[in-house]
């Protein structure tokens, strides 16, 4: 399996923030071949301090090949250049294979 | 279910980092009570320029109760610790509750 996170910073404007997340870029995300699992939270804590982050997504893939078949279909390059218009705080992009340890 | 992620900066001496993440870290955090899975990655890259992180691990726990019942346990409060001696460039510990979308 292949995981891509996406951790976003504080934006500018949580309620639209939130509101162009649920209601374009998601749709617009699940629409990309090879998606496997799609998983998201506002509601990030941080068990020491305050976490950088107010958003997580979670997206699983066959392996890090489809991955990148995936970011270079029409959907996925429309999805990534998709958060610059919402994350107006920036948000981390990155991706891991992964395996249970 | 429950997500507690750790991701990690780049630490000053990468092996030592990983030979004890591998060696110490991971049999302590496996010993924590409640822990539903584990997986890690020091294969972490970005779709758009270089990754901030050198590894991340990600952890699932029953909810947000059962996270916080682990944290407080002492291989809890000993696994949080402990990545004060390793993680050289420091680390973000994150957690959140998730759902498939």
């Amino acid at each position: 399996m292949h995981r891509s996170l996406v951790l976003y910073l504080p934006p500018e404007d949580p309620q639209a923030f939130r509101e162009y997340y649920e209601s374009t870029h998601i749709p617009l995300f699940k629409s990309v071949p090879g998606l496997r699992a799609f998983r998201y939270s506002f509601n990030v804590s941080a068990p020491e301090g305050e976490s950088p982050y107010v958003a997580v997504s979670e997206a699983e893939w066959d392996d890090a090949q489809a991955y990148g078949e995936a970011l270079s279909t029409p959907e996925g390059r429309k999805s990534l250049a998709d958060i610059r218009k919402y994350a107006t705080g920036g948000a981390v992009v990155v991706d891991y294979p992964i395996e249970e340890a």
